[in-house]
């Protein structure tokens, strides 16, 4: 008989602005637990700035990550996970930009998204950008973005364990 | 003779991003209150988008509650409340950019406002935007908004006897 | 033989988004401890803008206080203070403006002020801006500065003793 302890899970949600130490924080987090770890990268490479930014974490990780790019189907990459594998999702506002510049049906991705992480198979971590402390966006497509990603980040807070605001690399517990 | 403690009452500040959860939080906080309940509405509909917006909010809430609309005189809709009365208003943010608009005295309405909120005669929870934690805006007006609505904010945190950060639907207490 | 005790210091890191009382939070912590107080100003008065803030910033202080300006310089100015003096340095962010604008190697300088701060030789009180928690920049310089401010920020807080978030005039404690 399988250990029915063995699926359970726990998912970590880290929020924080730009630069505020969410990743890396995450990568502690993550590696506590262990190797292997899957790391899920959704960014996509749309320019240099990007492909540097992207190469850059790649170099810090390193050894006993194995990396999966999901820039759309990131529900369907975290399913296939094996259970009991530490995992971290970096991030869900570029997953979201991917979505919204393909014009797919956002709020249906999302919901789809937060119902696979409510029922996380292992140690999870998920990473996240703040968006919306912030001037009102002069752009439309900006304030819609602003807008999904909030919600986002409210679905999958209200699922999550434990939520921690990321403040100039540290940590703030909100749940 | 009048029982003096009826006349007291508390102010609850809920301060956030956009789409943080902010609306909805203090909504649960209020209703947990025995009905009716007020809310204040400082939203001016300019346009579709926020006509929208507004209609959301109001379905959202539904019996029970008397909406008042006070896009500029909030501290005159404030002061008609009976005692004890449970109240939402919402938001700050939006009846400050209407002052601003209008090219009134921001400082003197932001002074009597703060005067009015600190002596709440009920369970009164008021919501507001941080609109502080980016980028410096390029435009002088929005560098305005910015400093009135961060400096109104710190007067009503002031006067409020429970201060929560709102961060992906989850509050954080601040005081 | 002169005391090991007495060189011993404290750093205290105060970070917020406009207008959220950073600086007034910053001077109660720091005329808490005897005069006299050192204050280091980062500004530069480009504008009538930044003048007039500045010059309210100054109003607002009074007797007690002696200013150095370091625009640039902040690390040597620091280091000529002597021990046990309270010191108020504001603000970081206007500091790395100033470094980028000219543009200097901004990486060396905040390695610099970071191992300057992180031997306080008394109460020590740092104020910086948060500014990632809006939407991404437009421009390129602008995001480049928003990468910079965070991650000067992350350092400051490694090395600090407290690390306090400011919300609408109060503070947090995030360390």
């Amino acid at each position: 008989m399988a250990d029915p302890v063995a699926h359970e899970g726990t998912l970590t949600f880290l929020i924080g602005g730009a630069r505020s130490g969410k990743s890396r924080h995450a990568e502690v987090l993550t590696t506590a637990h262990p190797a292997p770890w899957t790391y899920i990268a959704t960014a996509q490479a749309y320019d240099d700035e990007m492909r540097e930014r992207i190469a850059l974490h790649r170099s810090r990780r390193g050894e006993g990550w194995a990396t999966i790019d999901a820039p759309l189907d990131l529900a369907g990459a975290i399913e296939t996970l094996p259970d009991g594998r530490p995992l971290l999702v970096d991030c869900l506002t570029l997953w979201l930009t991917n979505h919204m510049l393909a014009e797919h049906d956002v709020e249906a991705e999302c919901r789809r998204l937060a119902d696979v992480l409510s029922r996380p198979r292992g140690p999870w971590f998920v990473v996240s950008n703040e968006v919306g402390q912030g001037i009102v966006p002069d752009n439309a497509l900006a304030r819609r973005f602003r807008d999904a990603a909030g919600r986002l980040n409210q679905q999958v807070a209200a699922v999550a364990e434990t939520v921690l605001l990321m403040v100039a690399g540290l940590p703030l517990k909100v749940k």
